[in-house]
Parts: C-alpha cells; sequence; structure tokens
C-alpha cells in the first residue's frame, strides 16, 4: 500500500511528496474519450462500474499517488430536486435555477444514502483495484449554491451575489441546507471507504474577505467540524486561497490546496504547522515543452523540498486540451525527484 | 481645489478619504447611454470635446474627488497597427490577434506623440473645467499583450499563457515594445497636464507567482521607473492584488489599488508605508440596499480610520447595470464621513 498522501496529510512524510492532479480522469485522456463516445457524462457517473472504470484510468496510466472518485460535484443537487444536464463544451445546465427565497420551497429533503448510494457502489468497486489511497470528494455549500441559481458557469455569479447582498438570511438558510446534506453526502463515502475527502470550494474567489468568512468559511468550518470525529483527513480547495489559505488553515482542515497565485513556501509559513498544503502548479504550465515543464516542476519542489506536508498538485483541474504526455511526464518528474534527495 | 487625492497619495491627507469610482464614466448613466445613442464608444474615445463631455459628466453628477479621463487602455493598440472594434455587449474585438513571435513583424513603431494627440488633446479640454484632479491611465504591457494575443476578453487566457511558455524570449520582447510605448504615451498625458496616473493589469491574475513577477511586475518597474522623474504619481492597479500587492508595493509606486479579496487594513501592514492604498469595496455591494451599501462603506472607512494615504475606491469598475442611485448614495456617504470623525 502507498501511504504517501496519507503520510503528508498527517504531516509525516519523509519520503518524495505524493502526486495526483485534480480532474485526473479526463478528457484529455484518449480511453476517457473512447468511453464519452458510448455513455454521457451522467451516465458515466451514475454507474458505479463505470465511476469504478474511469476512476482507475490515472491509476493504471499516470501511476499517481491517490486515486480520486469520478463524480462530480453537482450531484448532489438532482436528490435536491434540481436537473442538471451536462452539454458538450458549455459544461452544466441546471434547469428551473433558484431565483429567491420563495425558491427554497421548492428544494426536496432528500434521504442522501439512499439518493446517492450509487456513489458508495462505486467507492466499494473501486477500492479492491487499489494500493493508493481514494479521495472522496464534495462541493462546498458556497459553490453549490452558486451553481443553484446561476444555473451554469458564470462569469461573475451576479444572480448569486445579488441574492446574497440583498437577502443574506434566506441565502444563508440555501447554505445551511447544502451543508447538512454534504456533511451526510461525504459520511456516505467514508462509509464506504474513502480514505481521505476535498471539498472544493470553486467560486470562493469571487468574494470579498469579510462574504468569503461569513458565507463561504463558516460551512467549510460546520462540516470540517462535523467529519472530524470520523478520523477521515479532509483538504479544503477553493479558488482564492492564495489569499484565503491562513482562513482555510484556521478551520483545521488537515490539508489546504493552493492555486497558482502565491509561493507555496511563503504561504506555508503564514499556516500553523501540522496542516499540509497542496498544490500549486499552473495548470497552463502543462501546455509548455517538456523542459519548461521540468523547470517549473522541479523549482516547485525545490521550494517544497524535505516538507512532511506536501502534496504535488496543479492549482486546478487538467485541462481538457492538454497532451497526455505532458501529464505523464509532470507525474514521473515528480515521482523521480525521490533519487534526487 | 480640491486636493484630497493627491494628498493621499503623498500619504499626507488628514480629512476624511478622497473618493472617485473606476469606470465612474460609463453605462449606468443615463447622460451615458444618450450619448452612445449618438456615437460609438470609439467615436467618443477619439473626439477630443465628446471625451471630455464624458469625463465631466461623474464629476458633475457624483461629486468625486478625481476625474479619469474617458478613454480605453486599448487605444495604444491601434498606433501598433492593430485594428479595434467595440461591440454591444461583447466587448473589444481586436482584428488579426498576434499568433506568435513572427506577427511582431507586422506591429507598427508608432510616433506615440503625434498618433495619440487626441488624448493629450481630450486633456487639455477637461483641465479648465475642473476643481479635482485629473487622472491619465493606460493599459499595463501584459494585459495588453493579453488582448493582442486573444482578440478579446477571455476567460482563460489560454493562448497568450501557450505563448508565454512556449517562447518566453518573443513574449517578452512583446513585453518590451509595449512597455516602452507606454512610457512614451504616459508621458503624453502627463505633459498635456495629467496630475497623477493609473496603470491596470486587469489580467494579472491568471498567472502564477513566478510569472506575475517575470512577465508583469517587472515592466510595471519599468515604467515606474522611466515615469519616476515627472514627478506625478502613480497608482499600480491589478487583479490578483490581494496577493501581489506587497510585490506591486516593491516598485515603490505612489499607490496602489486593491481588488476585493482582501482585507485592506491587512494588506497595509504588509506594505512599507509611504505607499498609498485604494480600494476595494466589491463592486457587486452597489447591487445591494442603500442600508447595506451603507454597513459595507462604513465598515471599510471604519477599518482604515485616520490613515493618511487611503483612497476610497472600487476594487473594479463599476457595472453598466448597478443603479446610478447606489453610486451616488456610495459616494455621499464617504464624503459626509468626514463629519463622524
Amino acid at each position: 500500500m502507498n501511504t504517501l498522501l496519507l503520510d503528508a496529510l498527517h504531516c509525516k512524510n519523509l519520503s518524495r511528496p505524493p502526486i495526483w492532479v485534480m480532474r485526473q480522469a479526463g478528457r484529455y485522456m484518449v480511453d476517457y474519450r473512447a468511453l464519452r463516445a458510448k455513455y454521457s457524462f451522467l451516465e458515466m457517473v451514475h454507474n458505479p462500474e463505470l465511476a469504478a472504470q474511469v476512476t482507475l484510468l490515472p491509476v493504471k496510466q499516470l501511476g499517481v499517488d491517490a486515486a480520486i472518485l469520478f463524480s462530480d460535484i453537482l450531484v448532489l443537487l438532482e436528490p435536491m430536486g434540481l436537473k442538471l444536464r451536462f452539454d458538450e463544451g458549455t459544461g452544466p445546465h441546471i434547469e428551473n435555477p433558484l431565483k429567491n427565497a420563495k425558491c427554497l420551497e421548492r428544494l426536496h429533503d432528500p434521504d442522501i444514502s439512499h439518493s446517492l448510494s450509487y456513489v458508495g457502489q462505486a467507492i466499494q468497486a473501486v477500492l479492491p483495484e487499489l494500493n493508493i489511497p481514494l479521495l472522496g470528494f464534495s462541493g462546498a455549500p458556497f459553490t453549490l449554491a452558486s451553481y443553484m441559481i446561476e444555473g451554469k458557469s458564470s462569469r461573475d455569479l451576479r444572480k448569486t451575489k445579488q441574492w446574497m447582498f440583498e437577502d443574506p438570511d434566506s441565502f444563508h438558510l440555501l447554505l445551511n441546507i447544502i451543508a447538512n446534506h454534504t456533511i451526510k453526502y461525504l459520511t456516505l463515502q467514508v462509509e464506504a471507504g474513502a480514505q481521505a475527502l476535498q471539498i472544493f470550494d470553486s467560486w470562493a474567489n469571487y468574494l470579498g474577505h469579510a462574504q468569503f468568512r461569513e458565507f463561504s468559511l463558516a460551512y467549510l468550518k460546520m462540516i470540517v467540524d462535523a467529519m472530524r470525529p470520523k478520523g477521515v483527513p479532509i483538504i479544503l480547495f477553493c479558488r482564492g486561497s492564495s489569499v484565503f489559505g491562513p482562513e482555510l488553515a484556521s478551520v483545521q482542515p488537515a490539508g489546504i490546496s493552493l492555486d497558482w497565485n502565491c509561493n507555496i513556501a511563503a504561504m506555508q509559513s503564514k499556516i500553523p504547522s501540522g496542516i499540509a498544503v497542496q498544490g500549486n502548479l499552473d495548470p497552463d504550465v502543462l501546455y509548455a515543452p517538456q523542459h519548461v515543464i521540468k523547470k517549473e516542476v522541479l523549482g516547485l519542489l525545490d521550494s517544497m523540498r524535505g516538507n512532511p506536508g506536501y502534496i504535488f498538485n496543479l492549482g486546478h483541474g487538467v485541462l481538457p486540451d492538454i497532451p497526455f504526455d505532458n501529464v505523464k511526464f509532470l507525474v514521473d518528474t515528480v515521482k523521480c525527484y525521490k533519487s534526487t534527495l
């Protein structure tokens, strides 16, 4: 069993840093595209055998140090009564997005353990195939609320922020509802066997500092606190973490995942010891020739050399048109770093 | 003469903070829309009388403490040989964007003082009407290069960053060319009478920390150093300034303008004294009811109370669908703050 990720999350890794890659199972892989030609994105997510198969693609083809369940942060919205669609090229669409406090009445109060049982089944299907840790994940309440209100990816989160500023009470109510479902959803994943969890607050970077604390961080804390007794390490990811890193660390997750604006070594000096840091290569570096990739990767590794709580990752997900060979080269470069210590 | 802005830029303002608003002459104003119904955006920018008239709209209607010349960061691209178009709703378009190093050969080497003389004329036309300082401005080399390569606003700057990572030498060449023209352009504005300058690096937030230093900051420094003998204070603005603020301050501008991710008081403690800070209200706050606007604005003002180098502004430009009355309310709230000291 390769325990590098878990060792790093406990800040006790004395070997080379572990590497996994956000969105490591994705369109940049030939075999993924072949499966997507046969099945829709949601069919793959809903079917435990297919989800397990896709989860294993980067494990087999890249040799990463952690698997992350193939799924999507938006699946939690389906049992809440929202209809999801993934269109090629334009990303997710949610029918009848929420418009105001009145819309909260049409949200269902689902039995998560039943309605998302296929996620647990996918975890159970993939576990016997792994000799590395399996990460489960969820969206963060603020990011999920944004999707529920915008209905899709947004350039400005205007509707979400209008609601937030005009009617903060009902916005808090929505965040509370989502946070409670999220706790049940993450519990389901842990009970199925997930050995670590990552929570994605992808849109937190749209928030001012005070609003981040009130509308994002408070719910991350609620989830981290509720999950702590389960003993499974949690990594908090948000865009904007180059600014919000110290606040993320203040809710005492096992680790924080950083975007690429900050110098990661400087960030670690601003957070308490005992909290791991993950990141933060600019995903666009993978467009570059391999000698540039190598220089950037080694620069990052050197800056974190000897750090027992460092996990190599991109600052955000790998992009669909990145050459597969460059992702493989990235993973190999990190894995070879051991020998240069 | 109201010198609050200049006093604050010298960190010597003992009165209430000055306020101006990025994009303060814009579509949220009835009179602006009436002019735009008669003239295209570029007609208004190219015509010194019209540009002067638009510059004065927010001075008369809002009572701000500084005027900023009505123009656009992209006008510098026209004498360089690129054709600009502004379409309603979709923003700027540049015909035949640059694709690679070979495209640099088709850039013109213009006489800026001649080809952008209409900007100087607009400054001279507006100055006699003002009893507040007039800000000139330019785009930063990295942001202008991004527009030249992407051809429009972009969600990811993918082409720009591909070029940057694949062929940094020719990307530096492009940045150098732009920086040299920018110095001439800002000199023209100072000679025409601009009393302060702001440089906008709107897309710097797409860069990792090391790339920000190499491809953005180095050229901001080149411009600030070249302009220093003119004695006109320069404000550096970038998105991502909540992370990059200390680096922006390191090139010793008169002030830095902050986006809304950071706590501005905390940021000021990280930069040397003697450098003013400007910002950083979330522009979306102006969608909120006025009691919320008041609370947010007073919170910001209180956090900077007594600071002789603080300039109130938004973290980014005012949006086109913001109610005019809310912008007026914002300005009045800041101007009334004096009496509560």
